[in-house]
């Protein structure tokens, strides 16, 4: 039981060094990793976000040179990673393409690195996920995080991963195999 | 007080696709990734181990761009992190480097995606390298993995991440984070 679980990763609205919005390009190991992190932990589809339209098409050519091309049969654990990738445009789309599959709109949870009042904890999260009916939805920002408009827009803000530490500069790659094992790890 | 904790990223002896023992090429965005993961979690320092010299070449190439070049201004973060980065010839060198720096050889746990007899959990490590007084370093493969030699040869197998899971492929990138997550992450 509980509820449907879903990812994804936003190249849009998203922060760059100095702080200004951009759109960054996909880096090809996230679709990997982040495929591969999906998959391990149950989760039921990855969405990378981006509303360049050459981008999504260079997403869609990695995808299909694993899920159908020489990689698929090269290495088949990769194709049934992949095969839970999907690129979309923007959040609305993700959010509306959720909704259609399940009946329901996600609950929008959030991630960055920064503190903000009423974060939630992972044991909490994972609690209401657990007993939980309506699917929910974790976002990861690519650049320097997601923008302001993204956060205040979720339902959840999730605690950042190492609060009280020094440095707390983890790659989204390393952020999302964390915090998927914290909700759903066996531990 | 504690153990002092190292880790290795182990580009010889590993596993290829097909089982044979090779040693793998490096991977730009691993040095980058492990270097911030073993920053966060406050890992002493991060060995990247080939026996190639061409290969350590290009580790110390990267990793000067970053420490001492263009990047050092441009991302302060990340030149914190990727000081912690060593590229060494072998695991004896490793082993060697930390016995000099901390006087005692090192605890060496071998991380694998692979089922053993004898594995230890994350809890019983995280206790005794709390209460320790020897070095601990954490070994992790690229490729298909460490090879039997490496295993056999370590003081503690730490048991998979995702033991009973139906798919259990997570890059290095992945599991060293979740590894060092859940041995020192305040969650």
């Amino acid at each position: 039981m509980g509820s449907r679980v879903f990812m994804a990763l936003l190249h849009y609205p998203v922060y760059n060094r100095v702080g200004e919005v951009v759109a960054t390009a996909i880096t090809n190991l996230d679709l990997h990793d982040l495929a591969r992190v999906a998959r391990t932990y149950e989760v039921e589809r990855c969405f990378v976000v981006s509303p360049l339209k050459r981008q999504r098409w260079l997403i869609e050519k990695i995808l299909n040179h694993w899920r159908k091309g020489f990689g698929a049969s090269y290495n088949p654990t990769r194709r049934d990673a992949l095969s839970l990738v999907e690129a979309v445009s923007t959040l609305e789309e993700v959010k509306g393409l959720i909704e259609e599959r399940c009946g329901a709109p996600p609950k929008v949870v959030a991630t960055t690195a920064r503190t903000h009042e009423g974060m939630m904890d992972y044991d909490t999260l994972r609690g209401h996920i657990l007993k939980g009916r309506d699917p929910y939805l974790l976002l990861f920002g690519t650049g320097w995080g997601l923008a302001k408009e993204v956060l205040q827009g979720a339902d959840i803000l999730l605690k950042p991963i190492q609060m009280g530490a020094p440095f707390n500069h983890l790659s989204v790659r390393s952020a999302a195999a964390v915090i998927l094992d914290r909700l759903f790890g066996d531990r």
